[in-house]
């Protein structure tokens, strides 16, 4: 057989790397990438013997709050365990575990989805999950109705913004707007559609990360000079990895920017519930379009992973299109639904999270006392993770106004750079597997540099409350030790 | 502005139907087009006013059991809800409503998942999940162990072969073999990644569906002397729509096929618990090529929305990958990750589908009793289905051997041709719109004529049984009556 003569020629694969299109191989989703690999296997070693100064692993790459011990809402766990098992709410006592609220909005749920959850729900999900979702939006922002057929829902935000780049990008010469630094997720999709990013600097300036109408202009008349076709831009409010919240003046320049320009708007707006200073608070892009009476093409992503929920796990979220054209909008939602539709579960915690109880109801106090712990523990992270950076050798860190993330700054020596090009690596990936393997903690390198001497990293802001403070000073000394033993002789 | 300005001129948008892809907008998806939309415009009527000649529509369109009124399996169901809230563990009472096994199962569950399923999975899936899921596969194939390295978890089966097809596909000289008629899926995602669909006929003798090794081989010559470079075959078994189930020797010839002519094979297996014939039995590609000590590379596709289990929802689902390169692997796997994991929720549901009670713990006298009484209902409604559409007027209906679907061929006279051209419509849908608004049981139409004057539909073989057989009368009577109206005069 002609199969193995060539297996004789050890070239027996039909499928293999070579077969495999550039556009795939390049995409890369640094998140989960040679860091992790590394920390995977210290984790395995860590069970057989004592050869790290640490006892565990500490996951900071990811914004995971529940992995790394935040608990999930009470009034959200109550409802999904009724409507995964309705014959809970027949069960003798239940009655006196659960208040009367959440069996009520059970009860509504279940005689809304047709089958329960064990049915596939329409495709953009269901009727009343939508409408709930529409009332959040409305109420949110007080510019008037939001429409549920516009709301499509997905497994998490990331299949909305994979059918968003994946129905804009149509040639090779497509580009689309990009913070830098942004969220990997968005190069890596691009790169697999073969189109083109176009990164935007994010300013830092005085301690705070902000964006700039003449960086974003900057970026896109050389784009468009080179010949791209630029299409869209991406905007993460608040900021991933760089957590500013933006403010409405700003946004109103980001509308009027893609207006000039023809120009959609990617708003990647799933950080909407996590702020921390207190003089901002989140503006959705869809108010200030609206208050503009612009017509703006608009796309917004949320999502049941972030804000103070964090249900990572259980994969909800979705997309409301604004001022799309409704054939394209169509073609958007004949995308989403080849797979047939979003988890039923994710969508029943998105309308539980988005439809929380009122202030009369019997679930309230727990929901809000819960809600407010995980905030404003958050919020004392931030804090404290800004304070405790900004003590250590060679590294600054901007303000942490929302999201879930620092991005500190390090400036290194010259022969720190050498010691990473000996070790092969780029310098921030060099760092990043030194605090590894010193400290346990998992960070997220994020190359970054105007400046050649200086790099970032991006931390999570939710290590567990008791141990977070150690946990920075063990940072701490490392850092701070990194820094002499790389010191340049004068 | 520049904006005002063309808006003035009509044609402010920027995102619109011409800035589309082509392989976008032509990628169908038929199980969810204009049938279903006339079925949800008649769904709203029904509510309002009595003008149609039935009470309800029946989903017959889909394979979505829980939908139509099948129940869910007590042991994923209350498994599931305590995994989703382990709170219930403390609850008193809980013991004597919920069985042990499965008290003892979620705890170990809990117990091996860090942070609940609130926090993301590994990007293939819970390394526990993955382990049950190798040993399930293990037992059912008996050669040899399944790495749990070479599973990968998605939510259904769909994202499974999405990015199957979207790594293989690299140049628009691309080829997937696919059956025809074929679940419409491949035909969509082939299309979307700019590939070329070569079909192979399923042969239809003597009341069977069944594969033709010469079939194959037609439509690959014929492709590949076109210029097609044809790199994957797709066969569907059980089959979907046709509902064959394969023999070993059948098997193996396509195995040697694909040998001969470096395919890789894509075995769609998500009906493998749905057979109802008695001399039939379920083999795995995994099994037929280990036996052949064969190399060939292969991907099994399994899911948690068919079999007995029905669980569409909630979306679980895995591939296997089978003697594939190490490198494309990686790839594979990477384009898996970009989605950050699956549903943590479907992937507990499939552990406890695939791992379920053993005969002497207490929850497996109704886990047997509530598989066996949804699978002889399946059965029965199979036989019925298949005896009641071969006493109507030109229909012909081959045995369903298995998975979830009759494909019944009509028989039309030129007049119903000419009526459906006047109509405007391929006489297929012509006659399944027909049939909805006379019926209100909603069908796929699939077309599929080798013969010009024959069309096949699918149906689906899950209605609830009290109506089932009323159900397939009241189609008899319209069947019998469109023959009747549509006769050419001789």
């Amino acid at each position: 057989m002609l199969r193995q003569i060539l297996k004789n020629f050890g070239s027996n694969k039909v499928f293999t790397l070579n077969s495999i299109g550039d556009h795939i191989k390049s995409a890369d989703y640094s998140i989960r990438g040679e860091v992790l690999k590394k920390a995977q296997e210290i984790g395995q070693e860590l069970c057989r013997s004592q050869i790290y100064p640490f006892k565990s692993l500490a996951a900071c790459n990811m914004g995971n709050p529940q992995y790394l011990g935040q608990k999930p809402l009470t009034w959200v766990r109550q409802g999904l365990s009724l409507v995964v098992n309705p014959e809970l709410l027949d069960y003798p006592g239940l009655i006196s575990q659960y208040p009367s609220d959440i069996i009520d909005r059970s009860k509504y749920l279940l005689n809304c989805i047709q089958g329960g959850i064990g049915a596939y729900s329409d495709s953009a999900g269901y009727h009343v999950v939508r409408e709930s979702i529409a009332k959040y939006i409305e109420q949110r922002d007080s510019v008037g109705p939001s429409n549920p057929n516009d709301i499509f829902t997905t497994n998490g935000a990331s299949p909305s913004i994979e059918i968003t780049l994946t129905a804009i990008i149509d040639s090779l010469n497509d580009g689309i707007m990009l913070p830098i630094p942004q969220y990997s997720l968005y190069t890596a999709l691009i790169t697999l559609n073969k189109g083109k990013s176009v990164g935007y600097y994010m300013n830092s300036n005085n301690g705070f990360w902000s964006m700039s109408i003449e960086e974003m202009q900057k970026a896109l008349s050389r784009a468009r000079n080179d010949g791209v076709n630029v299409k869209a831009v991406v905007v993460i409010n608040p900021g991933n990895p760089t957590g500013q919240v933006l403010d409405e003046e700003n946004m109103k320049d980001v509308v009027r920017f893609c207006e000039d320009n023809r120009l959609v708007l990617l708003a990647d707006e799933v950080y909407q519930d996590n702020i921390y200073m207190p003089d901002k608070k989140f503006t959705s892009f869809r108010k200030v379009v609206i208050q503009m009476n612009s017509d703006l093409e608009l796309f917004s992503f949320h999502s049941l992973s972030k804000g103070f929920y964090g249900e990572c796990g259980i994969r909800g979220g979705y997309m409301e299109l604004i001022n799309i054209d409704k054939q394209a909008k169509d073609e958007i939602f004949k995308l989403g639904s080849l797979m047939i539709c979003s988890s039923t579960f994710g969508q029943i915690g998105m309308e539980l999270v988005l439809n929380p109880p009122s202030p009369s109801q019997p679930s309230y106090q727990t929901f809000i006392q819960e809600k407010t712990e995980i905030l404003s523990n958050l919020k004392k992270n931030a804090e404290l993770m800004h304070a405790l950076f900004n003590t250590m050798d060679n590294i600054t860190c901007n303000y942490i106004e929302g999201a879930m993330y620092a991005m500190p700054c390090v400036r290194v020596s010259k022969k720190a750079i050498q010691a990473a090009k000996n070790a092969n690596l780029p310098v921030d990936k060099f760092y990043v597997m030194k605090a590894l393997e010193e400290t346990g903690i998992i960070l997220a390198p994020f190359g970054y540099g105007q400046d050649p001497r200086t790099f970032h990293f991006r931390i999570t802001i939710m290590s567990p409350e008791e141990s977070f403070e150690d946990l920075l000073l063990s940072f701490k000394v490392f850092n701070d030790n990194f820094h002499k033993q790389y010191k340049d002789s004068t």
